[in-house]
């Protein structure tokens, strides 16, 4: 079985942050997200900025797509966007929309299950539409409320697809592991890295951890 | 009863195109509509430079919120923004985010149905906690299958809420005005406008429907 990656989300809203950020952790991670605030405030200059930059590491873009999805992803992808995110809450023909951008750039998309309710219909129709990657997903606010991924991402591994399955919500050192052992191919990091006093002494330590699984 | 307001989705994904059509149009409409796939492209910069062009123009940021509420509208606000969009798909805490970071502002919240299944459950809702405007929103991806939102604001003007309903979904010429009189205190126009051979006289023509309305 391959390895797990580790994927850092980049939430400030500052662009020289953002890069000073990836600059920092880049050596432990193997994808660098561009988070939704992130994105909204910079624009797809950022994504050129950051692959520009890291030209070998995977930049995901999380754009959270909801409508026009072709349309608004493909500038994405032509700008160096490896893996751009469409929500799960969205038309079916949206998803699809994004995964024939995708499918131009030789890219990927990935489905969002934020917010669904039936995740394990979504994930499984968004599969068979040719998404590349599924995301389990509990957001920041709903964080707050005291919710987590760990649940639902044994739903989605429990279905066999053929997908890659990324979580993300929370996860920390002391759940890095059981997270790729229950069937995660993509583990998101955030808060636990950047809210760290040293970035990437903790992207370190968390890419022995994964690599230890 | 006030007349409706009439808003203009820009569409572009390119700034300057963006700045010239709503510089076109803006002699005609109420509120200059910074789409998703834009304001993504281009980012905080260009609610900026909108708010400056057009002081006297209310300016709706399409962020379409999905998580990080008040996180992510805030800067949108602060740089000028009249009204953002949070999704109705979203946690209800993110909406109360985007709720709290537009009155921070003295501006407004507007939540938007696209992709919600329980509409009129979503907008009571959001009205009770506090939500400005109730966005009925087929998109363009629903759109493109033949859908239109027009049985929704019949839905939802009947809830009798205290908020003001907006409707965007192929409105033209010749839905514009039974809109208004189905309960729409805002009618959205984009394709009706952009893709006229000048946008202007199509504008022109709309301010005039929507005042006899």
């Amino acid at each position: 079985m391959a390895k797990a990656l580790i994927q850092m989300a980049l939430d400030s809203l500052d662009f020289d942050v953002t890069m000073g950020l990836a600059e920092q952790v880049a050596p432990y991670v193997d994808i660098l997200e561009i988070g939704t605030p992130c994105i909204k405030a910079n624009g797809v200059e950022l994504v050129k900025a950051l692959n520009a930059a890291h030209p070998n590491k995977l930049i995901l873009v999380d754009l959270k797509t909801m409508d026009a999805g072709e349309y608004e992803a493909t500038p994405f992808y032509e700008a160096g966007g490896d893996i751009a995110t469409v929500l799960g809450a969205a038309d079916m023909a949206t998803i699809g929309g994004v995964i024939k951008a995708a499918n131009a750039s030789n890219a990927e998309a990935q489905v969002d299950l934020i917010g669904v309710n039936d995740k394990a219909g979504v994930a499984a129709a968004a599969a068979k539409m040719g998404a590349h990657i599924i995301g389990v997903h509990t957001g920041l606010d709903a964080q707050a409320a005291g919710q987590t991924p760990f649940a639902d991402l044994n739903t989605i591994a429990g279905l066999g697809l053929d997908v890659r399955i990324s979580v993300a919500g929370g996860i920390n050192k002391d759940t890095i592991q059981s997270t790729v052992q229950a069937g995660a191919t993509i583990v998101v990091v955030g808060a636990a890295i950047y809210g760290a006093d040293s970035p990437a002494d903790s992207a370190k330590e968390l890419r022995a951890l994964v690599d230890a699984a």
